[in-house]
């Protein structure tokens, strides 16, 4: 516990969320008050900016411009994806970082992301200490897929869920508009934790949800599947709206899209792999065995950096666990990640606590298999009752020609 | 010129649009409040409901659900894609819609849809005033398309553009956030007519737009297209954003997955057409001739039911639309369609007048050449100049659970 002196910086890494800007505004905006941090740095492209000591002079930004960080979607700063090799196998990364913290007496070190941001920081944590070099390291979560342990949702999912659950009412008045039906497959981003795709059911709290939820909890049946699907265009005029994650498997463990190309190719002639998502390919599937007017919809991007549909709820917190970061470091804690705790109260209410980062790195949390309905048919009211505080209010940019004005920074290099 | 006194039928008709809801708010209530105007229908699935009478009692409805329509998507009321043959082939529909007519004592008919919904409303206006029978009928633009002759634009486009712009910049945030580059496409609505992707340009302003557009009015060269991209990508440390029409055509015609699968057939041994739309399809071609990570985004349907992004402006005149229309029907106007008349003045403001059905129907309207500057890089200040305006101010449902609180009608059907 030291109440160390010295500069600070902080990175953003892994893919951009609606609310990873508010969480660096939370950050900038406290260290710039603490009197023991004597510099605010920002690193362009995460630990790469540390490494090629490309950082920002945060202090020459406009207070205002930092205010609107926290409605510009995606990392003002620049992401990375760049996975830190262990220690014992090659030190020369972590010997830079040193070097180049002890260069600009870097006391407080914070990183924004996911597991594998968290795995970074927690590395880069462990070898600080085991130099003895001083540096208050804080891990800030977030995630779009809510995947992290420890905390009771992250930073970024709030806002990706609204944005799910809204286009998907949007979706539903659209494709069903006609007399005549339409299978709709909607694609949703989530390699192995469900939680994004289960906020389409959120819709259906409003009659507008989607017939059929797919998540990767559950091992995919392509037969049972066209099954499901086939049944609800008969029942309802040849309508049905299929909600299904990027990253569903087969029992064999293979992604949809490869288990029915390689099914596709013990069958004819061809052999290739099916262009396109998950989506495409099960649209393609359906319009053969099924028939009828097909359609896959893919959020793609937009879920994610959709931030002028951000969650009020979401974009706070994201802003509160930045600055909860440089308080806690500041007042001498280190190696740790910031998690939000539920109270057991009746309103929603969060507690911002601290938790050993190494728990964090590389644990993934998954959509709990009692809160998934039987037959594909959506999820249950625990789900909805964690989910639905997390997506209220809305915060966004304020509109300049119509359009939203993003954060201007001026991204003074330091020399 | 006739006040005509009897009941009045509302139909909706083509692609959903974000503010179509709106012009039907627009006439319902209007409707309501015309003494002229013994009953006020909602003809289910446009013309179709007509033809097997089913339609539904407004006056039954409550006010504050039918101002809750201004900002619901897509068409309450049900939509439909059903072409009127010509009368002199087949006059079946023609006496079955002027039965269903005299049975309801049908005076006022009002037809909300694009060009196809324009020509139907067209035949019909002309069939009944050859018959005699004395019906005042005009029809109430929708298209995000914008290609509607003789308007100044069409309700629904505002909105879509508004769409198209956010979400570009957003998706630029994103798409650039990486230190090493990635090629996206996105693709946009418009079959001929390429004024929804021009919105994409609108992002340029603010400093997020795509590098390059393509839209149908130009041929579409493949080759060209590569040579491009690959400069941009040169240039900008692979990074390249490219907006592009669905519609885009080679110069004999063909769309452009089409000819890209027409010649891939000649090379190799498969010749079976491409999955995906052309953004897909010029992303593996991108891939596979140029490399590096391409991603293919399209915007879909949450483009034209996107009612969270809805424009203000858009949403105000499409109402406006729908109340003029039955003003100018009480006032003896028939065989019309209202139009949007721009003034020549310096703040934006537009005249709702009348023009004969006939000059709308099967017409469109493209993007002039003057526009759109040359090799792809956008378009024209005249074209910022005419597209700002239609993008200005929020509008969207009230928030109920975090969620937008679209209109719930009862739709009581008519006995």
């Amino acid at each position: 516990m030291k109440n160390l002196v010295g500069a600070c910086i902080f990175g953003q890494s892994g893919g951009p969320t609606s609310v990873i800007n508010s969480s660096a505004a939370g950050v900038f905006i406290e260290a710039l008050e603490q009197k023991n941090i004597t510099k605010v740095y920002g690193a362009a492209n995460g630990i790469k900016g540390i490494l090629d000591e490309k950082f920002y002079d945060i202090g020459q930004e406009d207070k205002n411009e930092l205010l609107l960080l926290k409605n510009t979607p995606s990392s003002a700063l620049g992401s990375v994806r760049y996975k830190l090799k262990d220690v014992k196998d090659d030190e020369t990364d972590y010997k830079r970082i040193l070097e180049v913290f002890k260069k600009y007496n870097i006391r407080y070190f914070f990183y924004n992301g996911g597991n594998d941001s968290m795995d970074t920081c927690n590395k880069i944590s462990k070898y600080l200490l085991n130099c003895g070099y001083e540096c208050n390291i804080i891990g800030v979560p977030k995630t779009i897929d809510n995947d992290l342990y420890g905390t009771d949702h992250c930073p970024g999912y709030g806002s990706a869920a609204k944005y799910v659950a809204t286009t998907m009412m949007e979706i539903f008045l659209d494709a069903t508009v006609y007399n005549n039906g339409q299978v709709s497959i909607v694609e949703i981003m989530g390699r192995n934790a469900g939680w994004l795709t289960a906020a389409a059911s959120l819709a259906s709290l409003k009659g507008y949800g989607p017939d059929l939820i797919y998540l990767p909890e559950q091992a995919f049946d392509v037969d049972k599947f066209l099954k499901q699907v086939k049944e609800v265009v008969d029942k309802n005029n040849g309508k049905c709206i299929v909600a299904l994650s990027e990253g569903i498997k087969t029992k064999d463990g293979l992604y949809v899209a490869e288990a029915i190309a390689k099914n596709a190719a013990s069958k004819d002639s061809f052999g290739h792999t099916q262009l396109g998502g998950v989506a495409a390919t099960l649209a393609n599937l359906v319009k053969e065995k099924i028939g009828g007017k097909v359609r896959a919809i893919e959020f793609s991007l937009m879920q994610r950096c959709g931030a002028h549909l951000a969650s009020k709820v979401d974009v706070e917190e994201a802003f509160n666990a930045g600055r909860t970061a440089v308080r806690e470091a500041c007042n001498g804690n280190t190696d740790k990640m910031v998690v939000f705790t539920r109270e057991n109260s009746k309103e929603y209410k969060i507690k911002y606590e601290l938790m050993n980062i190494e728990l964090a790195a590389n644990t993934e949390k998954k959509v709990p298999d009692s809160w998934i309905l039987p037959d594909n048919k959506g999820l249950s009211h625990e789900y909805y009752e964690y989910a639905l505080p997390l997506i209220q209010g809305d915060c966004k940019a304020p509109l300049e020609d119509g359009l939203p004005r993003f954060a201007h920074l001026k991204k003074v290099l330091v020399k």
